[in-house]
């Protein structure tokens, strides 16, 4: 049992096998008497590794061998330029629903036009849109399925014509999905599946067939997947430990880990619901499972609430400074028994 | 002691305190009962991590504040892009010696004009080249001090009246260098400064005021600069265990780290000059003090010998495909000891 209860927004908590595993492999790598930090990424041993940190999630999400996963450095933000670079050449088209998903929009804006098809900036990010039509002949429509900083969370997939590709950073692997609905999914480790340093591409072999342009060799996915994710050195370390988060999230299966994050969210959210100091910041259709954000109903007690979580070893509830208050972050590592220990805070406040 | 003689090329060699701290930093990070790969990198614990790792390079370097240092992901393959992208706008000089010297030409072929100075590939990359003539009114000038697959290493600093750039990847703080002639050096970490997935960038301000291009934000040293190498959550562990090896690299000091890898080599060299059984790959003048490659004479006697080494628990020694034979890669953490046990194994060397 952790001693602190951590709801940091990213990097996040990690199961403690991931954390262990990790720690002996830094101690003797596969029984080799090496350190995993001093190893060839080429030694059959490592190959292992990636590969299989590279079937893993497929299993996990239910892809068949038309898809590939690929593990790339740089998190979602080096993504957020090599999509277009590698994808844009007429016409994209883009969701806007946070901090994250604006700047997919704006990189994507240095190779081509994009359309933002719908945008929740009037409400400073508060909701999803919703009824907006996507229009047809994109080279793809992307979105994001979770917001970090301001706690929503896209409940359904959108329907579009247009290759789907989605940026999972904060919710993948946290309850089940029709991944199949996707031509290109893809992550930074950070919050619900690693340490950071590591980002997750998973893309349909189709899509790679579809480049057309010349793109430097680093930020060409053809390449990476030709070179089986090994075109230079990996991050060896990192994608090592998401392999033992991978082997995790893979033993308690998609089904039980969405219970499971289904209580945890449930369980915080009604206490915001019928607590009297405390408002939810977003609307409730549209809460992230992941983020749950919400502020004091009087400013002025903000403070005395967070000395209260420090006394009861609650850590990384401050809110981001572009939505203020609190934000408790619930990935899949995350105990219930953390959650419970911030409820018993809130229930326990006087003024 | 180490069990195993580690001579990998690359993920390579780390001192025990580096790989002590980074584990004690898993377990629980600055006290906070917190492991270092769950905690945010914008926690003060974090950023105190962030800002010595970018102090200590140019201190250690006597480098002055015309200079800042700043963490990017991507190994140097991502800089071979990013040089021209930032750098490139009319034409660019490169001097060829080796395989990562040609990828980075190759890479900024994408960006514009560039004038291979001088290139030693005519003799798969043995030797350096010399008496070439860098023209004038270039943009920059890159070239790579050391070449880990084929064992050279260059001995003097070219003089150009171009921004000179080096890729240090395999020989940074390996000795004492006059880092001031120099307006970028840059280096994975991986081969002498820590684990895989960090790159360091040192570079002078000046250069920064040079970039007149518009440049996607991950690839815009502008943008890494400005956010304090913060721009999006950057290698956490990565850059915590690349400060543990800088602070021994301080405590060390150049001078004598140059008197230790002078001696390691002379011991190696020699061996590979009297030995009967042994010659060098490479012209003499151009020896790599980190990579030394040699064959033997009668190539039917190689697996012998590498399964003698093995038995001596000598690793890593196998040279790269491209090059054959034998590599010796001797970065600033491997004892003396370890030299003289792969030198013992040479000894007594029977066919």
């Amino acid at each position: 049992m952790k001693k602190v209860h951590n709801f940091s927004a990213g990097p996040g908590i990690l199961p403690q096998s991931a954390l262990d595993n990790s720690i002996s492999a830094i101690q003797n790598f596969a029984g080799l008497d090496l350190s995993l930090l001093e190893i060839s990424h080429r030694s059959k041993e490592y190959v292992a590794v990636m590969d299989e940190a590279r079937k893993l999630p497929l299993e996990i999400l239910g892809l068949d061998d038309s898809y590939e996963c690929i593990y790339l450095q740089g998190g979602a933000s080096l993504q957020f330029c090599m999509i277009p670079f590698n994808f844009l050449n007429n016409r994209a088209g883009y969701l806007k629903t946070g901090t994250w998903a604006s700047n997919a929009v704006k990189e994507a804006g240095f190779f081509g036009e994009t359309v933002t098809v719908a945008s929740s900036e009037d409400k400073n990010f508060t909701y999803i849109p919703k009824d907006y039509v996507i229009p047809s002949g994109l080279d793809y429509f992307h979105y994001t399925s979770n917001n970090t900083i301001y706690g929503t969370q896209m409940k359904s997939i959108p329907e579009c014509d247009a290759p789907l590709i989605c940026d999972m950073s904060s919710d993948i692997f946290s309850k089940r999905i029709d991944a199949s609905k996707f031509d290109m999914i893809y992550a930074g480790a950070q919050k619900n599946m690693g340490p950071a340093g590591a980002t997750l591409v998973i893309i349909k072999k189709e899509m790679l067939e579809k480049i057309s342009k010349k793109v430097p060799s680093m930020l060409d996915y053809r390449v990476h997947s030709k070179k089986e994710s090994m075109f230079n050195t990996p991050p060896v370390f990192s994608v090592y430990c998401a392999l033992q988060v991978l082997k995790w999230i893979q033993s308690v299966g998609l089904e039980e880990m969405e219970r499971r994050n289904f209580a945890k969210q449930e369980l915080l959210y009604n206490e915001i619901d019928t607590n009297e100091f405390f408002v939810g910041n977003t609307a409730v259709e549209d809460r992230s499972w992941m983020n749950a954000t919400f502020v004091m109903k009087d400013d002025s007690m903000t403070d005395k609430f967070l000395s209260m979580c420090k006394d009861a070893n609650i850590s990384g509830i401050k809110g981001h400074r572009s939505a203020g208050g609190f934000r408790a972050s619930m990935y899949n590592a995350l105990p219930l028994e953390s959650v419970q220990a911030l409820v018993d805070v809130m229930k326990n406040f006087k003024p």
